[in-house]
C-alpha cells in the first residue's frame, strides 16, 4: 500500500522496482498534501498533470539513476526552468529560463521536482514566517514556527510528502527547520553545490543545503547535486567522499557550561545532555569549550558588515519600491546603508582576527557538537517580538558558514516533553562525509519516527571501514 | 680593502670570518653614504655611535647566526623599537616600543638595521616622489623616479650600502623600485612574512618585501624573517623550502603580443624579447597569453573598493588634519569616502569573478614572467602628471597580490641604451623557492652591474637538486 509507505529513496527504489509507478506516487502525493492541507507550504505547487507528463518521460525505472522517480521540493530561491522563482516577495519574482546547477543535476538523477517552497523572504531569517505568502505550518506542532529560512522546505519534509528538498543556509537555515520539523538538515561546505541560479543572501556564505528524512537520503541527494560549476565563482572543485564508518576514538568539542545557552529550556538542556552522553558511550572523547569566541564570529553576520551583502541583492527593489519588502526584513537589511566600504573591511578584519582567536580552540577536534536549536518559540512568540525568538535560535547556527565548517542537523530522540530532539554536528570544511557518518550514529536504535510521520527511523546499513587508497612513505637521503 | 667590497652577505661573512670588524662596516657604511649624499633615502638614520654600540653588542663572529653583522634597512612603515614610525607622513608618526615580528627576527639573527628609509606616504604610490620628506635620487640615474612605493630601500641596496633593505609590497612598491634600482625585489607570498608592527595599506593584500643585490641575498634574508605569528591574523603557516635546481622543463608564461604594453619603449620590448629568449635557451618552455584577464584584475586596486583598505589606515587622520596627508595620496585615498560596504563586496563578488575568469589561463604554467616595468619615468614626468605614469608603472605588478601569486623581480643584462634590465617571475603562492631557484638563472653569465655599484653580480653556486622526501604509492583494493 502506497498510502503507508514512508517516503525515503530506499522505499520509494524498492516499490518501483515491484513495479510502482511514478503516476501512484504522485497521486500518494497530492492525496498526503490534501491530508496536510496547509496552504502555505508551498508558493508554487505544480500542476498534476504537469507532472505525472514528466513522470511519464522517466520510461521504464532504471535503478542506474539515482534518484528515478524520487519527489522533492525547491526552496522557492532557487531556479526551476519555466516556474517563477519570487525569492518570497512577489515583485522581485523573474522566471528563469534555466534550471539552478543543483536542479540540473538532480533532474539529471531522475528526480522529480513537485513544487516550490515558502521561505522567510529574501532567505533572511531563521523562524519561517517572514513571508507574504502566509507562512507554513510547523508540521511537528502547529503552535511552534516552522523555522526558516528553507521553512515549506522543512515542513514538507517533515510530513513525509517528499523524500528530500532543497533548502539554503547562510545562518542557519539549513538546520533550524531540520530541528524543528524533526528531520535531518545537510548543510554542506561552502562551494560543494553550486549557486547557480540560486538568488544570493550573502554571497560569501550561502550554501544549498539538503533536507531529508534520514541521513543517508540527504547524503545521497547532496551526492547527486554537488559538483564543480566553473561559471559560479565560489564553487569549488571538492573531492566527493563515500560514506565510511569513522575511524575511532573522534575528539567531540561541545559548548562548556559557562558558554552553553538554552534560555531557560531545561528540558533542551537534559535532551542535549542525553545526546551528548550517546555520543560519549560510542566512543567519542567529550571536550567541553568555551564558546564565546564562535559567539563573537556570529555577531559579525548581523552586527558586522555581511548584512550589506543582502543589500546588494534587493538595493533597485529597495529604491525603487521598499513597500515590497517585508517590514521586518527591510529593516535588518536596510541598515547597510549606513555603513562604507571601510565598514566592511574593517568587518572582514575583525573576522580575520576572530578566526584566529578561535583556531586553537578547534585544534585537535574532529568535530564539534552542538544543540542545534537552544530552545522552541512558537508563532505568537515571533508575533510579540519578531527579533529576539530568531537571533536566539541561530545561537549554534550563525558561526558556522563565516567559519567554513560543514554539518548536519540530525534529529535525536524525543526531549522527555515529546518534542524532536536535535543536534548538530560540525567539522572542517571538506568533512561532509565525516559528519554524515557520525551523524547516522543518532538513527541506531533510535525510539524515534520520522518527521511528522508514523514511520520509525530505519536503521542505517553499516558503513564500509575506510581502507587508505594512499599512503606516505618517508624515503630518506 | 672595505671600500672595495660589495656588501654582499657572502662577501661580508668572509671579511667577518677573515677579522672585519662591525665597526669597520659601519665606518665603511657612513663613508659610502657621504659619497651618495642623498637626504632623501633616509626618514631616519640612525646614530652612528648607537650603530656602533649595537654592533658592539653582538660580541665575537659568530658564522651560526646567518646575518651576523649584515646591514639592512628599513622601509619607514616597518616598526623598529624606540625608532618612530611615519608612514611618510610627519603627523602619523608613533614610536614604537616593540620590533615588528620581521625586524624582531632579523635582530636575532644579528642583523643591524642603520636606518629607516623613505617611501611613498603610506606606502599609496609606484613613484617614490610622493612624500613631504624630500625624495630619493634613483641610485643608477638620478633624472629617473627612484620607485616606490619603497623608494629608500630600493635606492639604499642600489648603493650597494648594505646588504637588503625590507620593503612592503601591495601594487608592486616591492618590485617596481627593483627594476628601477637595477637590484633584487622579493615579493613574498602573502601571509609568509608577518605584518606585526608594520603599517597597512591594504591589509589584505600586503606584504612585507625584500631588496638585495643578489637573489640569494633576499632569499637568505627572506629565510631568516619568515615565520608564522599567530598574533596576526593574515600570517600563514606555510613550509618554507630550501632552493633547489628546478625540475625541467618549465612552462613559462608571458603577455602576448596584443596584451604586452611598453608604451612605445622599443627598447624595454627588445630587452624583454632577449630575456624571455634567454629562459628559452634555458629550456623553459614559453607560453604567449593574452592578459586581458588579468588587467582586470589589476584595475579591482584601484577602481574597486580596496582603495577603502587605504582609507581605514588613515580615516581620523583625514577627518583631522587632511592637510597632513600628500595632496595626490589624499585625493586618492579619500575617494573610498564615496563607497558603500555593498560597493565592498560588489567588488569582493567581480574579483572572484575574474579570478575564476583567469583560472583557465594560469592552469598548466609553472610560472608567470613580465617586465616589471614596461618603461622608465623621469621625476620630470611625475612633476608634469603625477598618475599616469605611477598607473603605468604597475602594469605588470598590480595584478598578483589580487591573484595571491609570489615573485621575484632580478635585474638582466643592460639594455641597449645601458638601462637596467629586469623581469619578474611570479607564480602561485607558497612556490617562492621555484621563483627563486629561477631568477638565479638570470645571474649566471650575466654582463651585468650590481645596482649602481662597480661590482659584477656573482655567478650564484649550483643548487641541489631536489629529492622528494616523500612519494605517494597507490594500494589497491
Amino acid at each position: 500500500m502506497l498510502s503507508t509507505l514512508p517516503f525515503t529513496i530506499n522505499a520509494l527504489r524498492e516499490a518501483y522496482a515491484a513495479g510502482t509507478r511514478p503516476a501512484d506516487v504522485i497521486d500518494e502525493i497530492f492525496a498526503r498534501l490534501e491530508a496536510v492541507g496547509d496552504p502555505g507550504i508551498f508558493i508554487h505547487l505544480r500542476d498534476r498533470d504537469d507532472l505525472l507528463a514528466e513522470a511519464q518521460g522517466l520510461g521504464a525505472y532504471d535503478p542506474e539513476l539515482p534518484l528515478w522517480g524520487i519527489p522533492y521540493a525547491a526552496k522557492d530561491n532557487i531556479d526551476v526552468a519555466g516556474i517563477k522563482t519570487t525569492a518570497g516577495c512577489p515583485a522581485y519574482a523573474y522566471t528563469p529560463e534555466r534550471d539552478a546547477f543543483v536542479v540540473s543535476r538532480l533532474r539529471a538523477a531522475g528526480a522529480l521536482m513537485i513544487g516550490k517552497t515558502n521561505l522567510d523572504q529574501f532567505a533572511t531569517g531563521l523562524v519561517g514566517v517572514r513571508t507574504p505568502y502566509g507562512a507554513p505550518l510547523n508540521a511537528v506542532d502547529p503552535a511552534i514556527v516552522p523555522g526558516g529560512s528553507s521553512g515549506g522546505s522543512g515542513v514538507i519534509v517533515g510530513h513525509g510528502i517528499v523524500s528530500f528538498s532543497l533548502g539554503t543556509d547562510t545562518a542557519g537555515s539549513g538546520r533550524v527547520p531540520a530541528a524543528l520539523n524533526n528531520i535531518v538538515g545537510l548543510k554542506p561546505t561552502l562551494g560543494a553545490l553550486s549557486a547557480s541560479g540560486v538568488v544570493p543572501a550573502c554571497r560569501t556564505l550561502d550554501t544549498v543545503s539538503i533536507f531529508a528524512l534520514t541521513v543517508d537520503d540527504a547524503y545521497a541527494a547532496f551526492a547527486v547535486a554537488r559538483g564543480y560549476d566553473a561559471t559560479d565563482a565560489y564553487s569549488k572543485p571538492l573531492t566527493p567522499e563515500e560514506l565510511t564508518e569513522p575511524a575511532t576514538p573522534l575528539r567531540l568539542g561541545i559548548p562548556n557550561a559557562g558558554s552553553i545557552a538554552f534560555f531557560g529550556d531545561t528540558v533542551q538542556q537534559a535532551a542535549f545532555e542525553r545526546d551528548v552522553a550517546a555520543l560519549e558511550a560510542r566512543g567519542a572523547v567529550i571536550e567541553p569549550l568555551d564558546f564565546e569566541p564562535l559567539y563573537a564570529i556570529a555577531r559579525m553576520l548581523y552586527e558586522g558588515a555581511w548584512v550589506a551583502e543582502r543589500f546588494t541583492v534587493i538595493a533597485d527593489l529597495l529604491a525603487t519600491n521598499p513597500d515590497a519588502v517585508h517590514p521586518v526584513t527591510r529593516r535588518i537589511i536596510a541598515h547597510a546603508e549606513s555603513m562604507s566600504a571601510a565598514d566592511a573591511f574593517t568587518g572582514i578584519y575583525r573576522l580575520a582576527e576572530l578566526k584566529r582567536a578561535a583556531d586553537p580552540i578547534l585544534r585537535g577536534l574532529d568535530l564539534l557538537c552542538v544543540p542545534t536549536v537552544p530552545t522552541f518559540y512558537t508563532v505568537a512568540d515571533l508575533e510579540a517580538d519578531p527579533v529576539t525568538p530568531n537571533s536566539n535560535l541561530g545561537t549554534y547556527t550563525n558561526f558556522v558558514n563565516l567559519l567554513d565548517m560543514c554539518g548536519i542537523a540530525v534529529p535525536t530522540a524525543p526531549r522527555s516533553d515529546g518534542r524532536p530532539g536535535s543536534v548538530t554536528l560540525l567539522a572542517g570544511a571538506g568533512q561532509d562525509a565525516l559528519v554524515a557518518a557520525v551523524a547516522r550514529g543518532f538513527e541506531m536504535n533510535c525510539p524515534r519516527i520520522m518527521g511528522a510521520t508514523d514511520h520509525a527511523v530505519p536503521a542505517p546499513a553499516p558503513l564500509p571501514v575506510a581502507t587508505p587508497d594512499t599512503i606516505e612513505i618517508a624515503v630518506c637521503g
